[in-house]
């Protein structure tokens, strides 16, 4: 470990400064061998020496060089290429991770070690005479173990790989008690998992998910960026009163938590003459949410800057114990300037073939893990987003073909009633074949204040595109560009108007047509992973009831 | 507008629906040219026409495909190159954005016009024989007023652009009154800018700060992915009793403000017995908070994963005014796996190191813009960050050098104090001219119980990077990966031990030495901007008593 060497170079660079006359600095650098460090600083420092140097100039002798930053290679590095690792072969490797399996043989021990930078693990093949066998016949190297590996690369005669690593040094990290690891070979549930939060990314469902969420994340960011939009963090406390009450968390600094001195009591809210809470006594002298949305704040940066993106966490307060909720969710929000639903529609098309693409050209072997024990045939429904057509029809259209389909549905179809689960399922599933399919132009009875009514005065320009399983994935709109249209509506659903006023000044000053949609990257994880519940789907889930970690 | 063009769309897809034989498809296609749509389907659509088609096929071709999405062409695309647009004199060009500025002279009117996709304006130069020209006449090319210009490049005679756009028609898509508008000529105060949030970023400071700020961002993924790095999403909202109460949110759906019906009282909180708030009614069950750093959550990815990074929103409910501070600000925090203190500082320093060089290479008029009028001097301030390497030095080193440099500090110098913001500006501008610095080896006793114990039982692997001007801009550290280390230290500071039982099962199975860092993003913005206030590096700035928009 450095703290040793580092402890060394305390030492010697005290020793340096303590006395007036300084040491060659080579002979430091000789101690403690650094990578990367130039030695450039040290023949000046020697040439100082003689003279009285000013303080700054003798400081400036006593750092070292920060040591240069390489990439550590990890397993997929070695096993992820084309061939497999086969180009490996007769090289000297050194591994470091955590045992997954050990199992001793009479003349040979397989060790594999996963170090999370792929499925694939490493098979290590060791026989007695290797440095470390002993730790084998300790019974240290137990799963989940941490070591460190020394050995060649050799040809495996396993069917599961194409390269092992012939030990020839094996070192014990940190060792994992049999008794006491929570992660077993034996099964366990997902629920079981969510208890050991800390633990499950150690497993290769959650390690898959891990990355192939990762994977989605850069892809997000890629596909915007390459297409000229700008990351913008909206706001995640908002005093705005522009979001509605209803399913919001309360952002306070007014109550607190039991301490030890146990002094904390209701009583001590602070609280206007009739009883009923002083925001003005809360941090931000009112009361603050957690945002449901960055969308109003996206809106104002994209009629200044065109394209814009937000990626960032939203919350909703809502007690749905679903395996489609969460209470904190990150959401991916893109607003374009001088766009239309077309637009709207086209971009979304575009960032959700791009994203998937990426994920099946990236994340190969996790796929491939996922298609074989998550969900048969996801390789091929990704494969399909990808290369077919997505197909939009209207809601008006889309309530006719429920109608005429004669199906039982459990909820009514009517014009002017949201589409339910089952509608949509039966759309993108049954009609359309498993491809997903864009409904556009809403009754604007069911949709947002913010959205742009349509010329039949019934609709708005609204979309939601829909995925197999997932239902919807995407939301978007054009937004109502037009002042007058906006107040209108506000005023229908008696909106306060004041409390819009930053958001109509985009409609006052330079007012532009633009649209964007909104998409729970979570859901995106679920559709890409066949993973079942959403809890599953992002580190650690919170729902009503559950926090921990 | 598209609007009716959808509008279109949709009656004639009705039309469709109501009518049993089907109009061919080719006729709706010649009403509504769709950009990459497929002529297959249309021909499926006809051939299928003559049978009764099953409600799933016939279905099928009622939708119309999405049309394809192309990145819009921006004034950045056609400036931003290193011809600076002469490689488009003679191209026709349509151009949407704001109104900067119009100068109407006797012959010919010049009208500045931004989208916000790079600092320049496109200049457009407009006679009065171009179609719209009444639109100049009747006063409604304001400033902030959006309009449309197509034109044709053309040789600029000025000295301040290459290029300029001969206008053949100019469309106002959105007025601006030039009596309200809050963004005039006359220089406002940053805190002016501040109380209009979203129409700031329609300013150069602002619009340049925001592009910026999006090029650290998308560099910083880059950098981390481009090592290997798993970006892990810490969670926001977080009922573990890790985090010290003191600094914290409370996330709460035990209050709720007064509604219209004015009925919400402090009585209405549920209470214990003794008066106290009755936690097991609240969301979570328990006290929730806004997460303080996702470091601890974070080692747990690392500890499967090997190397990951969050970046995210984190939370301060700390009551300070300054130009340093922020209620909510985004953290970038890289934990590594198998690395040490040196590793760290390595990474520390590479990191840094990459997403300056993308900034300076990547938003050079962004620059020199801050040079001129931010920052003197910031572009070769952030040359020597990329090319000079950084130098390290010991805590002890440190307090010895402030000691003998015999300055008066206001804060007194001494071993085992913390170094003050006037220490760290000493070190880094005076001292090391400019250059970024490594403060490492902290005593214990100023530092997290997290970090890890030297050899010398005095002082933990930690470290702090100073940037001039901004002072500490990373600070990170080795973890204490020994189980005994990290249970007597959590002992010495009374911290409740079983709290961290998932924070030390890190230790229990497999642990691993690692080592990470802590980055405010807004601190970079600032560092990379030279922008003075941290309430100007972020869109929506919360701070006490603010959080509108």
């Amino acid at each position: 470990m450095a703290g040793a060497a580092a402890a060394v170079t305390r030492r010697a660079a005290t020793l340096l400064l303590s006395s007036r006359f300084r040491t060659p600095a080579s002979r430091v650098a000789s101690l403690i061998p650094i990578v990367g460090a130039s030695n450039r600083r040290f023949v000046c420092a020697s040439s100082v020496s003689a003279r009285t140097a000013e303080p700054a100039e003798a400081a400036a002798q006593l750092g070292e060089t920060v040591k240069e930053f390489r990439k550590r290679l990890r397993i997929d590095e070695v096993k992820g290429g084309p061939d497999e690792g086969l180009d490996w072969v007769g090289k000297g490797l050194t591994v470091r991770g955590w045992v997954r399996t050990c199992r001793v043989q009479s003349s040979v021990t397989f060790i594999e070690v996963n170090d999370g930078s792929c499925l694939s693990n490493m098979q290590c093949v060791m026989t007695s005479d290797a440095e470390g066998y002993d730790q084998i016949e300790s019974g240290a190297v137990t799963t989940g173990a941490s070591i460190l590996i020394e050995g060649t690369v050799v040809p495996s005669q396993g069917a599961k790989q194409k390269i092992e690593l012939k030990v020839t040094r094996l070192v014990v990290i940190g060792r994992s008690d049999p008794t006491t690891y929570p992660i077993q070979k034996k099964r366990a549930t997902r629920e079981f998992f969510r208890s050991i939060a800390h633990l499950r990314p150690r497993t290769n469902t959650f390690s898959a998910v891990t990355r192939v969420r990762n994977a989605l994340a850069y892809a997000t960011h890629k596909f915007f960026q390459e297409n000229g939009f700008v990351w913008v963090s909206s706001p995640i406390i908002t005093a705005s009163d522009c979001e509605g009450a209803g399913e919001q968390f309360y952002v306070t600094t007014l109550i607190q938590n039991d301490t030890e001195d146990n002094n904390f009591n209701v009583s001590k809210i602070p609280t206007t003459k009739d009883g009923k809470i002083d925001w003005s006594q809360d941090f931000f002298g009112k009361p603050a949410f957690l945002t449901v949305s960055g969308q109003l704040n996206g809106e104002t940066y994209a009629c200044a800057l065109s394209d814009i993106y937000t990626f960032g966490p939203t919350f909703r307060a809502e007690n749905s114990n679903t395996s489609r909720h969460l209470a904190e969710f990150w959401m991916i929000e893109p607003e374009l300037a001088f766009a239309d639903l077309n637009d709207d529609m086209a971009c979304a098309t575009a960032y959700l073939q791009y994203v998937v693409k990426y994920v099946l050209e990236n994340c190969k072997e996790d796929m491939e893990f996922f298609n074989t024990w998550i969900e048969k045939g996801i390789i091929n429904r990704l494969n399909d987003v990808v290369e077919k057509s997505f197909v939009q029809l209207s809601y008006t259209d889309a309530i006719d073909l429920l109608v005429k389909s004669k199906k039982k549905f459990e909820f009514p179809v009517k014009w002017g009633l949201d589409l339910q689960s089952e509608h949509e399922r039966y759309i993108t599933e049954q009609v359309f074949g498993g491809s997903p399919v864009i409904i556009r132009d809403y009754p604007k009875e069911i949709k947002a204040f913010y959205m742009r009514q349509n010329d039949d005065e019934k609709t708005v320009a609204a979309m939601d595109l829909l995925v197999p399983r997932v239902g919807e994935l995407i939301g978007g709109s054009q937004r109502e560009e037009r002042l007058d249209y906006l107040e209108a509506r506000l005023e229908e659903l008696n909106l306060n108007k004041e409390s819009y006023w930053w958001y109509l000044d985009l409609r006052r000053f330079g007012s532009v047509p633009h649209a964007g949609f909104g998409l729970g990257f979570e859901r995106l994880v679920q559709f890409a992973t066949g993973i079942e519940n959403i809890r599953d789907a992002i580190p650690f889930p919170r729902t009503p009831g559950s926090a921990d970690f």
